[in-house]
């Protein structure tokens, strides 16, 4: 028997929302995407529709997604995409391709940062290094600081990155079992700069269900990533993930039940979370906790390992 | 191969502990469960050695392990052994003679509560109220209220329950997986009464995994009840005990650390929670939040359905 969209009620229903009791058609689920995508901006005031908001893109289906529902969305809002040539080996030229149809199908302004020639390494050089069991954690950093860069860039202080449901409420409940308290509060939907010139941090998708934005992407027509990098060990990530399902097991509202007390429980943290100590790094002027901060020192070293 | 005991080195060891990785045999296990209940004890001040302290007994493996194990690491501490018999047909005859067989055991003082006899009705009689269904809820509020009055009776302000470190840690994650913060915090191990002639209530046993309870039974020959209750409804519990087991896989110092995470995030909690209003019940004048007290609701409930 054929389940009729419960919006629509004439197209056949082809998405089963189980946490919403809801059958959807691909026309009404993509305009449920990107309303929810509407309404988390607006819940958090993320942005208002005249500010200029990068969107860091990697070229995989969340942040693509993202950038393509954003723009939905906010028709009026000036966006740009922010990407990151790693220059990974059968990896990264894919990547940048796949964001480069994406910005050109939306009319999307594109600022690419290449490690490569801006920086003389790339995050396979890293192989070389101390860092060749965590590249994943060392390739974080670098990203994390050359996205302020890019935004730096663009102009813009709004950084909305693609994390998703799923991603957000693992990550906090990691954090919670292991008592990372301070990593759980940067988990909250808007992060402020720690220091005035830095970003506004964006999570626009953190109420969407992680396997929406892949549906999103194929019924959207979006183009995405169709190799995984060869680096990433997804498995300690797996394990979240695998726990939240367990966890959702017979309760498929579990996952947005869990971010509502996160959201919840943040507020308290911070209160009792002592601020960590800042200072600027004094090579590169971003804010640090050491006198050098992880980018350069990251730099520094897989810079020593090419010489 | 036989493995020997990592504390005498001489018995061979039957008992293994894997978050603690250590093997022992029944008699250092013993004397490792003792220290613990002793160091726990101390550790949260629950009380001083010449205290009066009243033990809440049901008869089962958990209670029945704390009574003796008080007993043995504080062997002049007066303790009195408090018991409610609660009428429940097959059942609380069964258990009240454990309990009498181990204070006996122990010489230690018995009081014990006869719903029957006191009151006039058993836990059975809720059956024929709209508790049938949750019996349990019931039960448990009858039972908190009781114990007050034989604490009274006994003329000791301090109360230990059995509580065991699985059933606080998956009491405590269910509470925060439903956001239900101002019960997590009454959680911890010690409680203090929220009127001032009401008991501190404590739980010797937080940091003693269940199932050591049922090994330090046996080893200890100690009397316990053999046989359910028939209005048991565990599946819940038995959910969250599963839900922690999941959890615990592949790391068995998981429950360990959650509590320890919860025993921190506690104090945090209760600065941002609203103290609950409390007057005192218009009929047996103990504390409650409406004019009438939910053991007096339930009572009279119960009484109506007898006539």
């Amino acid at each position: 028997m054929t389940v009729t969209c419960r919006r629509c009620r004439s197209a056949p229903a082809e998405v089963q929302l189980a946490y919403a009791k809801l059958s959807l058609c691909p026309n009404c689920f993509q305009e449920f995407y990107v309303n929810r995508v509407r309404r988390t901006v607006e819940e958090f005031k993320m942005f208002k529709p005249k500010d200029k908001v990068g969107v860091a893109v990697s070229g995989g289906k969340d942040s693509m997604a993202l950038l393509h529902s954003l723009k939905t969305a906010f028709p009026i809002t000036n966006f740009i995409a922010l990407h990151i040539d790693l220059g990974i080996k059968d990896y990264s030229k894919h990547c940048k391709e796949k964001v480069e149809k994406l910005a050109k199908m939306l009319d999307v302004e594109l600022e690419v940062f290449d490690l490569e020639s801006e920086l003389g390494f790339s995050i396979d050089d890293f192989r070389k290094t101390i860092y060749r069991r965590k590249l994943c954690s060392a390739c974080g950093t670098i990203k994390r600081h050359l996205f302020e860069v890019l935004a730096e860039r663009a102009k813009t202080r709004i950084l909305a990155t693609g994390h998703n449901l799923d991603d957000v409420v693992a990550t906090m409940l990691n954090n919670f079992f292991n008592g990372n308290w301070s990593q759980l509060v940067r988990l909250k939907p808007v992060l402020k700069p720690l220091m005035p010139n830095q970003t506004f941090k964006i999570k626009p998708l953190i109420k969407t269900p992680e396997e929406e934005n892949l549906l999103y992407c194929l019924y959207s027509e979006i183009p995405f990533r169709e190799v995984n990098c060869p680096h990433a060990h997804t498995e300690r990530l797996k394990e979240n993930k695998d726990m939240l399902q367990y966890l959702s097991k017979g309760n498929p509202g579990f996952r947005h039940q869990m971010l509502k007390n996160f959201l919840k429980l943040i507020p308290i943290l911070e209160k009792a979370i002592e601020k960590p100590k800042l200072t600027t790094c004094k090579i590169c002027g971003f804010p640090s906790s050491a006198e050098v901060c992880a980018f350069c020192k990251r730099v520094e070293m897989v810079r020593k390992v090419k010489k």
